[in-house]
């Protein structure tokens, strides 16, 4: 579908509108679609003001042209692929951090900004922005928002939409919104701030934020532990968090998942069931590490060592460099739909399991791993994308994990959104009458679905104007 | 406005539905409120399943008659006062707490149960609750939610909604919605979660919540301090935030609400601007302690007592039996709209001086005090109901405060919603857009403006069917 998009240019400067096949092309997929043709826009805009995405989202709408909000692209379910052309919204131009409050725990930034500058920025005052994802140093925290984003600290720290204090943003109609506020809480109206955290650009353009922050803790450890079985380190891991071990991350690497790791960093590490996990604390750090060690000893851990200063990063790389390392491990295979599941505690166990045996009894290679400390699973079938029935059968497995993730009362993401990859699980996790409800609030906001049409809800919106 | 509700006797037990007047009256206000007439309702229905309400909301929204939920009345800001008459929807009877689930730090429970009852049935678990607030003996889970409450622990804790995973809850229509999920994090389609806690029971009633857990501090300790002067204490609480003292309560009071408290229980304390703490750690809770201590010291504390154990109430009955102080205080006065306000906490220091300069200005009777380490203040007038020249004042000494508030990028209500108190500050502190976009959610759900007419928004609503 190609839209007549001339208009822009009486609205933004020549610079800030790109129409070559390099710009439209680079805006055609994301991290989790980079391996499809993705659908280009008909044009790249690039506003550095909030008033520049008032002014394009205001002339669009009017005239039925789709809006699609684009930032780093490291989202992994197709969140910002405009597949019904239109205009690709580029934010990276709007990245600065505009103002830093130390007082009140607080810093304001635009969404193009890279979450490792404003980690960077606020700690010069000894603060730092706890929910930053594992990408922080490539993706920006407008996508983080969009998307509501977490990472390894989530188990201690909460996710992104926990950290965000008040929004500026821009409605389908141009009309500027500013929810939230600066006060650590508020019971004033309807909470629109969490509704657009989230919401995927489908209801908003969010143009800048007010971030939460912490003191950086006094005291860092990190270690790691292997285990002779993967029901070692699961119990490990949900023995840590029900105990009430005070863990500031804690991620668990299958066998497949620890020989992809060791492989690609050459560790002479055994290939075993991994677990990471690192403390924060001002003061009694060691007593953590103590409790710690006695309930992974009673998983029969094996070699847990736990360092600080620099060793730590020496310590994590092999899990920090995880993803690019499942990408390495086998060049005629490609990893299906990286994305995860998210269950409660009790229930990981069983559903990283499941998983196990699934790839088993199919003959499959399914790496699992992840925040385990949030009951949350990334996984992954590896396969040959040019064997159909290997691809339709790698999808099986696929869709059957996040089945029995919703089954154990979890959620089908638990940190990527639905993008395009899961609207089809939608309605099994929030029912129809939940569903109906979601599609009543885009509705209200964005009437002639301008904003990042047919993301999220399954099927063809019926109302879109042609 | 009366309203025929003969339809309900076909629908619930005759011991489901009260039309004395003795039952009206008891639904007519809140707290906040009680001093007013009230509005009665038309009836007052006690459902005690989720069908039961569905049924009476999908009647009455078919109908046009309006459906108010209440459950304790203890709110402040007449969120549950049915002004346009109809049904009272009383939840008290649906007060179970379903289901405890220690090893995922989660219980269901309905929402008519009180929060002390749920405090309780977690604790022999060695869990609890940790946003119930002050009231939370006498005011019920379904209504903190409704009202998105906070507490004293919220320092450390966060809001309720912070700790509500999941609900069930009967849109106007009478479909029943799930939002949320059991997992502790979900990117999962929009927020209706979020949305819904807040509300004031103008979108949904919740019929259900699954509530995020804590693991009890094994190391607890109180301590009260004096201040010379009112700049000292707060002085000495924003400080203590900004070090990153580790404080899971920090109460004030200023000298007047001192004086009351004293007054009350009879204490030969000083009347002296006081804050209250109160530590939680799993260790090193006495290296905490000092930590504060040094804090306070440099803002010239004085008395500054620690205690553990059951000294601890003791010395926090002057705190928890504020409210009934003030009250009490002089039987000539009441307390206008008592309520709080809420800003970044480094600006909390200048709200406090201006009320207090307002005060002194207008020759009233202003105690202070809140959950100052959250930048929150409660504060009332008190004032002769009879002397409507004082009242005018009064009201004129409230409003400026919330203006400055505001002023400082605040909320106009940090944990009592709008109800109708509060509505002339909406678009003061959301702006036109913020308010149009609200209104908009709310017809979306609720297009026949059936659940809790007249409330959170500002002026009459012009789409109400007659």
């Amino acid at each position: 579908m190609t839209h007549d998009t001339a208009f822009l240019d009486g609205i933004l400067p020549d610079d800030a509108v790109a129409r070559s096949t390099a710009s439209l092309d680079a805006h055609a997929t994301d991290w989790g679609t980079e391996s499809e043709d993705g659908v280009a826009p008909d044009v790249v805009v690039y506003p550095e003001t909030t008033d520049a995405v008032s002014a394009v989202l205001s002339a669009a709408d009017e005239r039925g042209v789709p809006v699609t909000p684009y930032a780093a692209g490291t989202s992994l379910e197709g969140n910002p692929v405009p597949v019904e052309g239109g205009i690709s919204m580029d934010l990276t131009r709007m990245d600065e951090v505009l103002a830093v409050r130390p007082g009140d725990f607080q810093v304001d930034v635009q969404p193009g900004v890279l979450g490792s500058v404003v980690d960077e920025a606020v700690g010069e005052y000894g603060l730092f922005f706890p929910p930053l994802p594992s990408s922080g140093d490539i993706s920006t925290i407008g996508g983080m928002i969009a998307n509501d984003a977490s990472g390894m600290g989530t188990v201690k720290y909460g996710e992104v939409a926990d950290w965000v204090l008040e929004l500026e943003a821009v409605l389908a109609d141009g009309s500027v919104v500013s929810p939230g506020s600066r006060a650590i809480k508020s019971s004033s109206g309807y909470n629109l701030k969490d509704l657009l955290v989230g919401s995927e650009g489908t209801l908003a353009v969010i143009t800048r934020a007010t971030l939460k922050l912490a003191g950086r803790p006094q005291q860092v450890r990190a270690g790691r532990a292997l285990f002779p079985t993967l029901d070692d380190a699961v119990g490990a891991v949900t023995d840590a968090v029900q105990s009430g071990v005070d863990v500031a991350k804690i991620e668990l690497l299958d066998r497949d998942s620890a020989r992809m790791a060791n492989a690609y960093s050459g560790t002479d590490l055994p290939d075993r069931p991994t677990v990471f996990v690192e403390f924060h604390a001002d003061h009694g750090v060691a007593e953590e590490v103590e409790f710690c060690t006695t309930v992974f000893a009673d998983h029969d851990a094996e070699r847990f060592a736990v360092v600080d200063g620099d060793e730590m990063d020496d310590l994590w790389a092999a899990r920090e460099e995880l993803a690019v390392a499942i990408e390495a491990w086998d060049p005629d295979l490609r990893p299906l739909h990286p994305g995860d599941v998210t269950v409660p505690i009790g229930d990981l166990g069983a559903v990283v399991r499941r998983a196990k045996e699934l790839a088993a009894e199919r003959d499959q290679v399914v790496p699992c791993f992840g925040h385990a400390g949030d009951g949350n699973l990334h996984y992954t079938v590896l396969v040959d994308p040019d064997d159909d029935e290997a691809v339709a059968r790698a999808e099986e497995t696929y869709a059957d994990i996040v089945a029995l993730a919703l089954e154990r009362g979890g959620t089908a993401t638990g940190e990527h959104g639905i993008g395009l990859g899961k609207r089809e699980y939608l309605v099994a996790e929030h029912g129809e009458a939940g569903v109906a409800a979601m599609r009543s609030l885009k509705t209200a906001l964005d009437p002639n679905d301008t904003l990042n049409p047919e993301k999220i809800f399954p099927g063809e919106n019926a109302d879109r104007p042609q």
